[in-house]
């Protein structure tokens, strides 16, 4: 794991409120549900003119495991390019909130070959990503094809990124809540306030925070902003094991809210 | 001009209902608009490892005239891949709608080498388009970069793309109505429906519409989506001259109203 944000360290002097060892999502699990959430993105392939200059363009993709997938006309300048040079990466990365910043957001770089391919997996992902290119997925110069991930490069925004291997990216499965989690996110919000305080005081060191928001879930846990004395801390709490969705996530929490009482003598 | 597109020819084959040949904005400046109204793309370098990839990342950029610029730290990959091989482009796409056609976007890639710039002209713009970015600008590892453009593919859309010189490109300036667009649109069509079906029947041959929406404003003209017997066509409308300003725009639309009215008998 390596940075170029020359603040990273700065802001993890503070220490933290919670156990740092907690099980979380890997880079390579991120950057799965990133690719997994998003179906149009940059592909970047090697000019044939001007020659040898990279070309990025703009492409919509589904997934065939991990590999991206396309639909893509002969008469295209990336085909063109793919057709003399297979080598191409895509980049697909996070849309943003307006006013927010802009390196903070996820992306992920998929590098390896680029192919044609016929085969029906390939199809079926594209055409469930982009249902409306059906009706030209017949015409004569479009065609399939496959991105083979070699490596991967993934930024999750400031000072969390790493180059990730093909087979970690392959085992990776994107998170079974990423679907739902504004969801849960709104829910725990408007109507369990009192429990995210629960479960600050009872499995983390923000013993005085006043009020917490829940900032993100994922399938190993969820993260929130807890108000304390010394200011909003972040605080992460792990699920006993790893969860699928909404209805294991609301017992979870219920259970959870128990344990924190019960540890809390309330 | 070509076309990926196998459709584009089809949708063209319905009579247009006013004159092809009115003044539109070229390709360049269309560009040039697209790119001045936004601040994130993709930069494709070609990668030092793996060696000869074309390597896409997410970067903050600005523009000094049409050459986009950056602010870069030594660490990350795609400023070690410039010091490689300063060959480079840059996609700039639009973003979308929700639910809409994703290849119907606008987007440009600027093609060119990448160098670092100590000129001071590249450091305001940058710090102009990302004026959070200050606070790192004088960190060691930074430096601002300046793509060189050479040359840039436009794509406007289905069947609307070509190469673009870059004498054009230099030429050429961003719509200065662009900012103002959306609030002109919905001025117009919340507050002078009447004129609008005006405008139709009397500057095209739409001469049965019954309603018109405007769609688009730019400084050559405007063009709206009229409502026929045949069902919805577009109509558009030409400025006398080249148009800069919310205040120019309404002067002449008050000004097309009465040659409307005048040429109808109203």
């Amino acid at each position: 794991m390596s940075s170029n944000d020359p603040h990273a360290s700065s802001g993890r002097s503070q220490e933290l409120l919670y156990d740092p060892n907690l099980p979380t999502p890997s880079h390579a699990e991120r950057a799965r549900t990133l690719a997994a959430s998003i179906n149009t993105a940059t592909l970047a392939s090697v000019a044939v003119e001007p020659a040898g200059y990279p070309y990025g363009s703009f492409v919509t993709f589904g997934l065939v495991g991990g590999d991206p997938v396309f639909l893509i006309s002969e008469l295209a300048e990336h085909t063109k390019n793919l057709r003399g040079d297979a080598r191409a990466s895509l980049l697909i990365a996070e849309e943003g909130e307006p006013g927010g910043d802009p390196l903070a957001r996820g992306r992920v770089t998929l590098l390896g070959r680029c192919q044609p391919s016929t085969d029906e997996s390939v199809k079926a992902a594209f055409l469930a990503a982009h249902p409306n290119a059906a009706y030209y997925a017949g015409f004569g110069d479009f065609h399939f094809w496959r991105l083979q991930v070699e490596s991967l490069r993934y930024i999750g925004g400031y000072g969390r990124m790493s180059w990730v291997t093909s087979s970690d990216w392959s085992a990776a499965r994107p998170d079974p809540l990423a679907p739902v989690a504004a969801e849960i996110i709104r829910h725990m919000n408007d109507d369990h306030a009192a429990a995210l305080i629960a479960y600050c005081h009872a499995f983390s060191r923000a013993t005085d925070a006043t009020s917490a928001t829940m900032t993100a879930v994922d399938r190993y846990g969820f993260e929130m902003s807890a108000i304390t004395a010394a200011g909003p801390r972040p605080i992460r709490v792990a699920f006993p094991r790893a969860l699928a969705t909404t209805e294991e996530v609301r017992a979870e929490m219920v259970a959870l809210v128990k344990r924190a009482r019960a540890h809390l003598g309330r």
